[in-house]
Formats: C-alpha cells, sequence, structure tokens
C-alpha cells in the first residue's frame, strides 16, 4: 500500500516570506495575502543542508525522485540527461576530493550525479545511420544542462516533501574529466553537478537564506534596474546578520559577490571548462 | 487570511507512475510500492499545456510563484537570473511570432521570461569599482542558465500546485536579440526560455506524456547503455500510442529524434544562438 507521508511543518505564508526575504525587506515585497498550500509552504522552506544522518532512505526512495525527475518538461521530449548513483565508498571519496573536500559527498546516504547526456540520442542516431547535425551547437549543449537541471529541480522537491534535505555539489565542474572517467560517462556526456539527499543532521545549523527582494529580480514590461541599488543596501545588511547568527564570516552579499566572481582564482581551475569539454566531445559551437 | 487549495487529484502512486511510463514499460521499472505524498502526485502528474482558459490568476499568485523560484538552490547564492512578465498584448503577439506562432503565449493570463543575468552582478561591480574576472567564462554563463532552470521549475512546481498549467517557450531561442530588445534587456542578460502560466482549458487535449524507462535513464555506479536498445523499442511503441491518441503524427521516439536533431534546418536558426550572445555581451570563453 502507498504510504503517505507530509512532513511540511505547518508555517504561515506571512512567516514563510519573511523567512526568505529577512525581517525588513522594502515595502514593495510580495503580499502577505496570496494563495497558499503545502507545497508551496516546502518550496519556501528550502534550504541547503551539509550535514546528513546517516539513516538509509525508505525503499522506493530513489525511484521515486527519478520518477519526479523525468516529470519535469524537456525540451522537444529528448529527454537529453541521465542520473547516476554513487554509492562506493572510495569513488565518494575520489569526487569529494574532486570537490574541495566536501565531506558530506561521503556522509550522505543518497549521491546522485546529473549527467547533460547527449551520447544517448548519438547512439540513436549511429544506430539509425542519421547524422544528428544539431549536436555540436551551443543551443543543443544548452538544452542538455537546462534539461538537467529542471529533472533535478524537481527532485529536490520530491525529496523535500518526503522530509529528505538536500545540496547541490556544483563543484563536479572543478574536474569534469575525471569525474567522467570515474563514473564511465560515454563521450558528449558529462556530470552538470551532484547532489547530496539525506536526513538533515538536527546539530548540523540551517536556516532558510535571505534572498534578493523581489524588486530587484521581478520587472514588469521592460528590465528595470532602479530599485537595485536601494534593494542592496537593504540585502546586504540582511546577509550580514543571516551570517552572524549562522557562525559563518558575518559579510555583506556586496562582498560575497565581489570575492566569488571578482578573482579568476575563485573559479577553482573552472575556467578550463570549455577546453575540458571539447575533449569531452562537446563542440559548443 | 491564507487561502489553503491543494487541487491535485487523488491518484495512486501505481495509476502515476503507469501513466508516466506507460502501460508496459520494463520489468525493471520503479516499484509500485515507496513512498507517496500529495506533492510527489502533483509533481508526477505534470504535463505541458498549450491552450489556457482567460481567466485571471488571483492577486498574489505571480509574487508566490517568484517566491518559490527564489528559494531554488542558486550557486553560492550569486543569484544570477531575473524575471520579466509580459502583459502588453503587442509585445505578446511579437513574442509569439519569433516562436513561430505559438498563440497561447498571446492567450495566457501570465507570461514570464526567465533571464540569464550576468548584468546585475557586473553593475554591482562597476558600482564597487571591482572588475568580476569570472564573468566571460562558460562556467559563469552556464550557472546563470542554471540558476534560471532551476528558479523557473520551482514556480512550475508551485503553479501546478496550485491548479494551474504551465508550458516552457524555448523558441524565445529563435531570436535572443530581437526578445532582449522588445523587453529592455542590459547587456550580459538574455531570456534563456518563456512560460506560459493560466488555467487549462478543458476542451485542450494534454494527456501525462510517457518518457524513457528509468532503465535507460538511471545508471549505479557506473554509464551503463545495455539496458537502451531494449527500452527504446518499447518506448517508440508506448509514444506511438500516446501520438495517436493525442491526434499528433503518431510517430515513435526515434523518429522523432531523428527529425528534431538529425536537419540543421530544425533548429529554427538556433545554430546562430552563439554568435548571438557574444553580441549582447555574453562572451563564453
Amino acid at each position: 500500500m502507498d504510504s503517505l507521508t507530509s512532513p511540511t511543518p505547518e508555517i504561515s505564508r506571512t512567516e514563510a516570506l519573511r523567512r526568505r526575504y529577512g525581517a525588513t525587506p522594502p515595502d514593495d515585497g510580495p503580499p502577505s495575502d496570496g494563495p497558499w498550500n503545502e507545497t508551496i509552504a516546502s518550496l519556501l522552506d528550502h534550504r541547503s543542508v551539509r550535514g546528513f544522518l546517516a539513516d538509509p532512505l525508505p525503499a522506493g526512495t530513489l525511484e521515486t525522485l527519478i520518477a519526479a525527475a523525468q516529470s519535469a518538461a524537456t525540451s522537444s521530449n529528448m529527454q537529453v540527461w541521465s542520473a547516476i548513483t554513487v554509492d562506493d565508498p572510495a569513488t565518494r571519496k575520489e569526487l569529494a576530493s574532486i570537490a574541495g573536500n566536501q565531506k558530506h559527498i561521503e556522509q550522505c546516504p543518497l549521491y546522485l550525479c546529473w549527467i547533460a547526456d547527449l551520447s544517448r540520442n548519438e547512439r540513436l542516431g549511429q544506430a539509425e545511420q542519421v547524422e544528428l547535425e544539431a549536436l555540436p551547437w551551443l543551443e543543443t549543449f544548452m538544452v542538455a544542462c537546462i534539461d538537467a537541471a529542471l529533472a533535478a529541480q524537481n527532485a529536490v522537491v520530491a525529496a523535500n516533501a518526503l522530509g529528505l534535505r538536500t545540496v547541490y555539489i556544483g563543484a563536479m565542474r572543478n574536474d569534469p574529466a575525471r569525474v567522467a572517467a570515474l563514473l564511465g560517462l560515454p563521450p558528449r556526456s558529462f556530470v552538470v553537478f551532484g547532489l547530496c539527499v539525506g536526513y538533515a543532521d538536527p546539530e548540523a545549523r540551517n536556516e532558510v537564506k535571505p534572498r534578493l527582494s523581489q524588486s530587484t529580480v521581478l520587472h514588469r514590461e521592460r528590465y528595470d534596474a532602479t530599485p537595485e541599488r536601494r534593494d542592496r543596501a537593504l540585502y546586504d545588511a540582511e546577509l550580514e546578520k543571516f551570517s552572524a547568527r549562522n557562525e559563518m564570516a558575518a559579510t555583506t552579499w556586496t562582498r560575497r559577490v565581489l570575492n566569488r566572481m571578482g578573482p579568476i582564482a575563485s573559479m577553482n581551475g573552472r575556467e578550463r571548462l570549455r577546453a575540458t569539454l571539447a575533449r569531452l566531445g562537446f563542440e559548443i559551437r
């Protein structure tokens, strides 16, 4: 029989918005009145978790996450993505090392790699003796990355709805060739990102992280950067308080952007991505 | 007061999996036993809808979708995406025309364009007089596309949970420069895809579309293409029946892949994406 599990805490729209945008968002923030239900509450409650219990997942969880992932839209139904689970401790250790020793990659009960996968359709073309002329273009590469992202996000939503927590691991792109070799990937496929899934360690601090105000990211009819400067000052203050509460180096969003995107050294070698992907069969014309 | 709405039809896990994978998936398909709740049911029930009623959305719906979108993970909290609503009928008409006259772009009550947006952080760098060295690289371009996709997918899930339906419009990429001009986008930003949102026209046929079997897309430890050929034959038969039921040209998945990715003409000009994006400020090194 189907088991019914609904672990989202009961939380009001007002409280969920306060957590997501901080205590002092601009006056033109989202209205406190509006549609609300358990799924929306679960979406707004998302936070990335980097500390997991060793508890295994209930039987059928992986397949449920993948069914959710496959239910996402995919461009022209081409389905140019795949997923791969990694259980072997030695492989996990190597992947964690590639990712700058992110221990949660070794500790989480489920580690899933999400693959932009043009190889499957290429094999289909080869079997049918038809050259797929669309393969080498930026457009098709982008579609594969986006297909993988839409699928993974559905899996994340499904995991949250089951009381699990997740964190994306973009650092698989620190060395995509090594990751591809470890997982035996064919040419024209690569791991876009990993995903840790498991039950959150209650000892690990993980508060909902405030985001930029809606007036900064949502535009109407035409792009309007006018509110940006006002909003950024408010957001800087909010993120500074968030960082202090969560024992991170207490710093503003402005400072984080400058640290993360200013020096090329902060890319951890990902400025070589294009060259590496070319070796993996992605021409990206 | 918060309004509570839960429109997902009650559907069993077994029935949801049957719709998603067809009546005759391979024996190694997802188990009928496993975790199940309303959110998972809503995810598996997804279908793209291209016929909408004129009914407007309840007050606060747009802001709820954006709050859900902003609750998705974003690489290093850089939040390199934006959204823009388009209401003006003349602009809608032009966007529909760019997309090969997809009438639902004109008819849906909410049309949202999702923007890969490096411009905001670039403005921040300029205001702080720091050059953002990470901007011109493929890695950073990809992150912007992925951030936009994760955000949009959360909005799609939220919309479905509110009884709304959606369809992504990848055809905004047929002419990203014209779309950017229509919406007044700054350099280093472009519309990755559009999204129609509204109530489904009950007259419009929209059945859950079966996907490739899990044995084709999900791998364990190492990539394994062995089940692919068997699975493809089953899926071809399934999609042929789906197409016949839905009054589409009854054809297999194999035929669709060859049609969609075989001739470059099927790209509708999107083979020029890289050159166009270079003009919009994306170097993609």
